[in-house]
């Protein structure tokens, strides 16, 4: 069997979970090297028989590897894409692909420089089965074309502590959160953005309006040919970390994951028939980012091109700075 | 209009709720007369201008009326069901027909002598607009000859202490709660019992299996084509009244009410999303006990036979009695 | 049993569904009177012992009624209510209170001037039990504050081809469809709107641009408070009647009618596992238009204000006109 | 890591999913060994680098196992696990533990003379994520002792084709199928079965009654405490793969599965609402496949004790052999 040797950079939660993924999971992958500037996330895989680095252009120079995958902080994403582009390597970064624009448009033009070497943005989503299932459905034209879409991303509420100490450096709801609906709406409609609306608040952190950001907010979109994005993003859900999108067309709507259900089970008890629900992301998309990876491992393999790519980053942060600028204005803003 | 004068007797909780449909909820009907020997009972309709009786026998003499409906106490069921019709009176029974199988077939008997009166007895769920569009569906020969039924009649916990107090006369489960099943069994089927056999217990009140009762058990039915009856019946629904049918066909399973949800509210809350359910048969029956009453009135006034006749309080009762043979016995019991 | 005398205007198809609700359904309620200028409407009731008319000034001087039942077209819901406050009935209008914001505010100084006289408005949603449910809870506060809604009415696929015809003078998704749903929203928030924003398109009928209408449409509805609508209208739900609402707060979303079962039937067939939906608003809201009638009666004959009044008709209007008024122009409106 | 050496016995279509997980999915397993009669099921794995046996007998003399994993026709199972203990392998075998009792009880005592090794029987169901939750719940006494179980195993409408050629040599609904819910029922009840009667029919196809087979059986099982067990086998859900089990205490049900919902989509579209299902057992209970492994290898590297051992096999058994009794002689059989 052919194999793909592999580095990583980044070893915090997701991290690791990506390492476990590549490391046990996906029998096409030799990991071969790990990079931290974090000891303690080196230890966690000292047993594994990989190489360990502190420095990323170390790695990306010394060890014997055809890929890397990039899952370190945001800010570092563009300039250890590029370092690696440069070195030969084919690239899996998670999102974002920058935290400008500019460093998108710029990341995007060096992936564009070396068309033999593959990139994949880390827009897990569309590898969740659901996601996938129904983007199959979409395109097999059964129900007609899509032309409104209704999403809602909400954390879970008992992770809002966490949240309020990060929301000053998050970039607001619309860079931190709605890309992944940006994207999964250009992703089924095949559209691009023609004007964003936007409005929010701190219904139950007000401080969080201190420095223009919402617990909740809502946007509404407007595509070039006319379709319509209802998109709401939050950090309350009660019942737990709530996902939902519905996908309108001609002759049916297709809602995935309206009862984030954890498993098979319902309750019946004396409040009446519960269904208890996926706790966090981990919990909610991991077989996705298993298959993230196993997709570009297998463009890798066989030479073919990863279906979500740079150009995918840079123009989902273009509707995210006009969501965010729509915002904070209350104003209509065109792209 | 042509409207059926009537009379009603038996003014409990049940027969006060019959009493209101009658007066005020089928146009058809002109309630003119009441009869209870519970003065307070004979109270509370005193303003409605209708006749009152504490005695049965004078109403049916005296009062101008067409028919009488019958929500006394079982024991009394077949006397006056009797009496009326000899008195040429049209006749609406709540369930049962009797209480002992003599009764049942003396009953029958007599209205089969009285062609020209019409008597219904009170299977209500054959009413319930989703019994009654399963029934459609399940005629209509789209998804092929029904083989079998599983039954779900549960009462909800919270009545389970009423229930023990009751419980010593209440015949056992299968003739105070399993006929409706085994009504809806031989409806859906069209067919005849063959055998059944039954097991239960006393699994949260132990007390009630000295005189030969159970909180839960449950009941295999084998008809004469040799379709299948699976049921349960309990006292003891955490979630609140839970009555669940299942209907099996070759194309196609109707599984009515899994969920009983008690409005269209679903609450994503800090444990889950939850269903309230109905907390008791009224809540969920109180469209079929109206609608069964109307189809008693439109058959008498168009002069049509009703759905539901003594027949089918004879044939069910003989099933509950060789369930309780069963139950009592450990042994598989031929009708 | 104190009782209303009522006459009612308008017998059409929903005019005559409120007249059989009047005269076999409230037991409080006499109807003694019914105009329609539509000779065939009348035929309808003849039989009934009411007294008919065909010029309503006639029906309001001559005929010995307390109240009045306006179900007549839209346009003439002004003059009427005015007419009959002024000659001391009591008033139930259907929605709209009037097609223009001048109408509205004319209406409502009127009811001002007649404290002794009741008026209600059809907003009958609220007397649907999920709904009263749903603001019971709202209202008990163990859930905190609701800060956000999102509403769903899109009327039935199956419909359209009859919309199409009457879109013209429909006077648009917000002004036809809309008012239920901020309505709604206003009386779950019991707060007033600050902006509104709205887009939409022919999606399915392009034609509909061509007067300024739209098959599919969404708003985002700012508050003064800052709480946020988003509301979706539309006429094209492939499976049925989708009126679905959803209430935030801090500690519990109450999602309403989320899938639109007809009635409690799962089938289990060849596809999969599937829920009829309501076909139609009647089938969805025959409870709700008879309990608004019986609400409006209560109050007159215990002399209690109604709960939706026709301050209600106004303000919805306004924020109608807003969103009409966004709609067309492409930008935020503030009220 | 500390690894555990295996080999594997049977690669057909249910032994090649258990060799991929062996071989890509278990990090601790070094898959180094695999036998099977059939050259063209050997030909499938030849790239993987494990060692190829055509004999059984040569496999555990020669190969360097610690442990072997026996997927092979069900006939073979007890010479195989006994051949293997004796050798000195960890044993993990498919059920069942054999085809006669007499079989079961000699593979137990070869179990129990042989305590330095693991032995595990494949009732995957128990490491299904919903089982395992489910019991989870049973034990933490949170809603009071199981009563009742009730359970559905249904295979798929679409592959009854498949079994009419295979019924004549299954050994009947209740050895082929019936142990995996018989399982559920002791392990979830820790309880032992008192008496069973089944009945059951040919309904979509006669033909299977003529070799004492039937196409959907029902069976009520006593335990010696008095619990119950409800069960429905068939081969002929229209929806696909139907295994639903309700498990019955005083404070709450426990239902899972209801709908086998294949992914998180629901379709509103022109029939109603529809969900559709798992379409088989290997696609809804893959993850239990590999995790009953999973806890096999962690038992055999820690030095614990599988949870499913060879007396579940044998105690099984003689519940499905007594149903298979009851079955064909029509009477309640005591165990």
């Amino acid at each position: 069997m052919a194999k793909l040797k592999a580095g990583i950079v980044g070893l915090g939660r997701l991290g690791y979970t990506h390492a476990q993924d590549l490391m046990f999971k996906i029998p096409e992958v030799d990991l071969v090297a790990a990079c931290s500037v974090v000891p303690e996330e080196l230890d966690r895989v000292k047993d594994w028989g990989v190489e360990l680095f502190s420095d990323y252009s170390t790695m990306i120079k010394e060890a014997p590897i055809d890929a890397v995958f990039i899952i370190s902080p945001s800010a570092l994403h563009p300039e250890q894409i590029i370092e690696a582009l440069n070195a030969g390597k084919h690239v899996f970064s998670e999102k974002p692909l920058g935290t400008t624009l500019e460093d998108c448009i710029k990341v995007e033009e060096e992936c564009n420089k070396h068309p033999e070497l593959k990139f994949q943005l880390g827009f897990m989503r569309r590898f969740d089965p659901s996601y996938e299932e129904a983007k199959a459905k979409v395109d097999s034209g059964k129900f007609g074309k899509p032309f409104m879409i209704k999403t809602t991303s909400n954390d879970p509420l008992e992770t809002i502590e966490g949240f309020l100490k990060f929301a000053p450096q998050s970039g607001g709801p619309w860079l931190d959160m709605s890309v992944h609906d940006v994207d999964l709406a250009m992703w089924y409609f095949d559209e691009e953005v023609e004007s964003v609306y936007a409005i929010g608040g701190g219904f139950l952190h007000p401080e969080l309006e201190e420095f223009g950001c919402a617990d909740n907010a809502c946007a509404l979109i407007k595509f070039k040919n006319g379709n319509i994005a209802q998109m709401h993003v939050g950090y309350s859900a009660p019942n737990g970390y709530q996902v939902e999108t519905e996908i309108m067309m001609p002759e049916g709507n297709l809602r995935i994951s309206a009862v984030p259900a954890k498993d098979r089970i319902e309750i019946y008890g004396r409040e009446g028939v519960l269904v208890e629900c996926d706790p966090s992301w981990p919990a909610r998309f991991s077989e996705a980012f298993l298959r993230e990876k196993q997709h570009f491992v297998n463009c890798v393999l066989n030479d073919e091109t990863p279906s979500v790519g740079a150009a995918d980053g840079t123009r989902t942060t273009k509707v995210a700075l006009a969501l965010t600028e729509a915002f904070e204005s209350g104003e209509v803003v065109k792209l």
